[in-house]
């Protein structure tokens, strides 16, 4: 049985990995003038969440704060990116070049937040050869080769689903180590390689949910009292 | 101090909302010959998880199994669906039609799955008019009026992140209550609307991390150890 590797558990919990990001965000709108402090206290209120909470988060990252006075903000700025490992870019290959993948082309920031897309692939004739976003379109069949020449470990999906774990499978065997997923298909890959689903359709099922839970056409206590009985 | 509302707390556990759609699209590749069934045990298998967590999520639905047997196929997608809300498509609008917003608009089972984009708005006189997958691009300004008009409760919101906040307070302003932000930014919305973040430079951060970690890079519990002495 192929184990759901997107759930297996990491040292660090995925909600604090979620959230450095924002801290990072709120952090760097705030005043940045040499020698300024903040504190978690400070951070938590923008956001609304538990001091505590946040403290936790940040003392993820290795960074030491004085009491009361709380952490330098470029130090504290710093910490967080090298922790999520921004300030080390990782060399990818995107696979799919339709409107998903040039809009993930399209994110230059990626390469402020540790991901340099280096070549897109793709198995339409038409694509070949173009530049989308400034990146190559090379032919599919190239993929394994070229990630192995280039030691590449991280592999972005953005195929139709019928494609998308034949695109896995050529990327594992290339020598990637990490796929991001964009297909709407369920993908397995051997336990030595992360699986990162980025799936729309789990996520708007989710926000339709809640949509309906909140105007009452879900009545859910109701639902699981009567399943429960 | 404004909530960061998409971590507010629902009575369904986010995790179970999020393994529902798994469950869904696994069903739907198993053999649906009229009269067959499928069991958690069966379904827990296939994804290397635990039974009874299936279960407790399949259960959320409504549905009840008869032991030893399971769920009828067809029985366990239907319910899913209704619960999920599938079955009862949300009109939306999107704000935004660059590359990620045409992306959006390309995802055409979104329809089957809750929701369905009337418009897209955008600023730019270039698109105004135009067509992107069927859908009309209308001027951004027009976003309120239409909204209302429509009764349209769901906004998804794809503009550069300079623009999101305007764009999430006109749509609130024409009625809206759900929104779904792909933009990199951190907005703010009253409590009574439902805001879900689908930040993918958040996501990149933890996938890179695990990768990191994987690899060795990050000497996480090293680290984790200095900074507790």
């Amino acid at each position: 049985m192929k184990p759901f590797t997107h759930l297996r558990q990491f040292d660090i919990p995925e909600a604090s990995l979620r959230r450095l990001p924002i801290y990072y965000r709120i952090l760097q709108e705030m005043d940045s003038t040499p020698g300024s402090h903040v504190s978690c206290t400070n951070l938590a209120k923008v956001l609304g969440l538990d001091p505590t909470q946040v403290r936790k988060d940040i003392e993820l990252t290795g960074i030491v704060g004085k009491p009361k006075v709380g952490y330098p903000l470029t130090d504290l700025l710093h910490w967080i990116e090298d922790f999520l490992g921004w300030n080390r870019p990782k060399h990818a290959v995107l696979a799919g070049a339709g409107s998903l993948g040039a809009a993930l082309l399209g994110y230059e920031r990626f390469r402020n937040h540790g991901m340099e897309i280096l070549a897109a692939f793709d198995t339409d004739a038409k694509k070949i050869g173009t530049r989308i976003h400034g990146t190559k379109v090379e032919p599919m069949l190239l993929l394994p080769a070229y990630v192995r020449r280039k030691q590449i470990l991280l592999g972005v999906i953005a195929t139709p689903a019928a494609a998308a774990q034949a695109v896995a499978d050529q990327m594992i065997a290339g020598g990637i180590r990490a796929i991001w997923n964009f297909a709407p298909a369920h993908i397995t890959v051997p336990p030595q390689v992360i699986l990162q689903n980025e799936d729309l359709y789990y996520s708007l099922a989710s926000l339709s949910f809640k949509l309906e839970t909140r105007l009452g056409v879900q009545p859910v206590r109701e639902r699981i009292l009567i399943c429960k009985k």
